[in-house]
């Protein structure tokens, strides 16, 4: 190692799902959404002025801000955008868990939390779901530097009814509360409503799923605005202009066409139950889910196998190489016609 | 102050140069090009799929490192891509500058560096530059935990010649070195020709001035593959998606039309000779600028007052209230029209 090298923070980074530049394949593996985003969108893409890109976008993306508590009954000083929610948790992590007693968060969970709090040197203890890979709020009662969980979770897709996490917010005034809701829209309801009863409670949420636009980066966060206020001073100390003046407008368009997202919504909660009972049928089991995918595994398919003879026909889902996980297999809620093809492959698989 | 406040990192946020929202103003007060971006960055956003918005970018954004590698002779892994330059400073300050000894950087300079090391907890010490705010290199021949400067200097425009960076360099194995040229295609020579002779070496740029993006938030670094590799594995353990769909296609667009980026930077240099010259007619005093924009000083009239009797016209220029610049106004050079109308504004003020 060369003397230069010392210094340096060394970590080890998260690896995202996989991004094919190919086509023709059927991409069940990152839980995107499979319809476009609002026709809204595709024309405020279309009138959008290049020339205004050469001035620097709002640094308080306000238009986006503004969308966004009028659709949550909010005020402005209880919103905060980010570059995705990935970019949203990095600064919330940064923003609130400093302390030296542990973060708490489920054994089985999005794999970038760890990621996150090696990053910033934030020690935190892990919290065994159980069996049924259900959280155990009596677990979640002790001392704490601070608690994140996903609701849905990921990559299990289970959904924690509101008054559990209304019994952790009661036994953790002390410490940050972050709800992740990546998945909050396929059928669970959100904690935000619970923002005015507890200061301390940081409500997460995403444009990459629900909303149709991953490509786009947009993340956001709720809470109280003392809360929000620190976070935009991380911000502001990191990166003032987060937000793109692309991010702005189509953002704001996505949010605003309300009943092209209840639409596309209902079509994809439709055909997530109808998966569930042709997976059941095929003898896969899996923990309910009220996400855009299901974390299944079979009694007689290894995970890993199965996946690999997806990938070979074009079929992508995800596979985590971890602990309670390693036998499971996430998959994306598509369309009807992509998920009549992943099941027409697990028919003729189970024949073999 | 609430328990839960406790654990919360509190810092003095950087505060970006306003962004008015109204129009029909002159807007020379944070150095965006005033001519719009390349012909072929229109069309390719006219021609943008808003359906493929639904799928995640490319977290490693190939097409614009490669884009990127391929104008500067790089290869792709010694090139880094971030959310604005200050994006990827703030990820290089996270990763580099883990030292207890102090990072070095000039007294007079962008004022978001002490926000980085106050956010990041790294300790610093400021190195006086010259009465004519030259760097003395010299004074970095010592014991540090990194050393960074902008080349030019911002907000002085100062360009320091090439052979006084390598002598920096040469004097500092052990640490690394970002020289920060956000306005180097104004005029200078950029260091990114000595990155195959000092592998501590990062050279920062970006699209937001030269390149005419300042609104699709685009920087870059590019260094030798050992430091990117570092920069990336801090970068996929904060957000793994930084760079959208928009931003790579528009970003690759204004990187391969050299021909439009040249005449673009002829035009604003041409006007800002002629600015300089009038200028000094008027009194004002400023040291050489490199960059696309003055930083003058005039003997009768306070900075402060002047900048509000230009606001009052609707002519927007930055000032910085610090100590050595608070009789100072940085003055973006605008179109030609706009710089008329700017300096009859002084012939008039003069007079008063």
């Amino acid at each position: 190692m060369r003397t230069w090298e010392k210094n340096i923070r060394k970590v080890t980074p998260y690896v995202p799902g996989e991004q094919p530049r190919r086509d023709n394949i059927i991409k069940l593996n990152t839980n995107e959404n499979p319809y476009p985003p609002s026709p809204e969108v595709r024309q405020a893409a279309k009138s959008m002025s290049t020339r205004a890109m050469r001035l620097y976008p709002d640094p308080a993306a306000s238009d986006l801000v503004e969308a966004l508590a009028y659709r949550y009954h909010l005020s402005n000083d209880q919103v905060f955008v980010g570059v995705g929610s990935d970019d949203v948790l990095a600064m919330a992590f940064l923003t609130f868990f400093n302390s030296d007693r542990p973060l708490l968060f489920p054994d089985v969970t999005y794999s970038f939390y760890p990621v996150w709090a090696e990053l910033f040197r934030i020690p935190f203890e892990t919290v065994p779901l159980n069996e049924k890979f259900r959280l155990v709020k009596e677990d979640y009662a002790r001392e704490n530097g601070g608690i994140i969980f996903p609701n849905p979770n990921a990559p299990t897709g289970v959904y924690e009814p509101l008054q559990d996490i209304r019994w952790i917010l009661q036994h953790n005034r002390d410490s940050v509360v972050i709800v992740d809701e990546a998945y909050i829209d396929f059928g669970g309801k959100s904690a935000v409503k619970l923002i005015d009863e507890f200061e301390n409670l940081l409500v997460v949420q995403t444009f990459s799923k629900s909303r149709s636009l991953a490509g786009m980066r947009i993340g956001y966060a709720m809470g109280n605005a003392r809360l929000i206020r620190y976070l935009n001073d991380v911000k502001y100390s990191f990166n003032s202009y987060t937000m793109s003046r692309a991010a702005i407008i189509l953002g704001v368009e996505a949010v605003n066409d309300e009943a092209y997202f209840r639409e596309s919504l209902d079509k994809i909660i439709t055909t997530r139950e109808r998966v569930k009972e042709e997976m059941r049928e095929l003898g896969f089991d899996f923990p309910d889910s009220k996400a855009n995918f299901l974390f299944a595994t079979h009694p007689d398919y290894p995970a890993r196998e199965l996946q690999a003879a997806l990938k070979e026909e074009g079929i992508y889902v995800r596979y985590f190489d971890a602990p309670r996980t390693d036998n499971y297999l996430r998959i994306t809620i598509g369309t009807d016609e992509e998920m009549n093809v992943f099941l027409g492959f697990l028919r003729k698989y189970r024949k073999k």
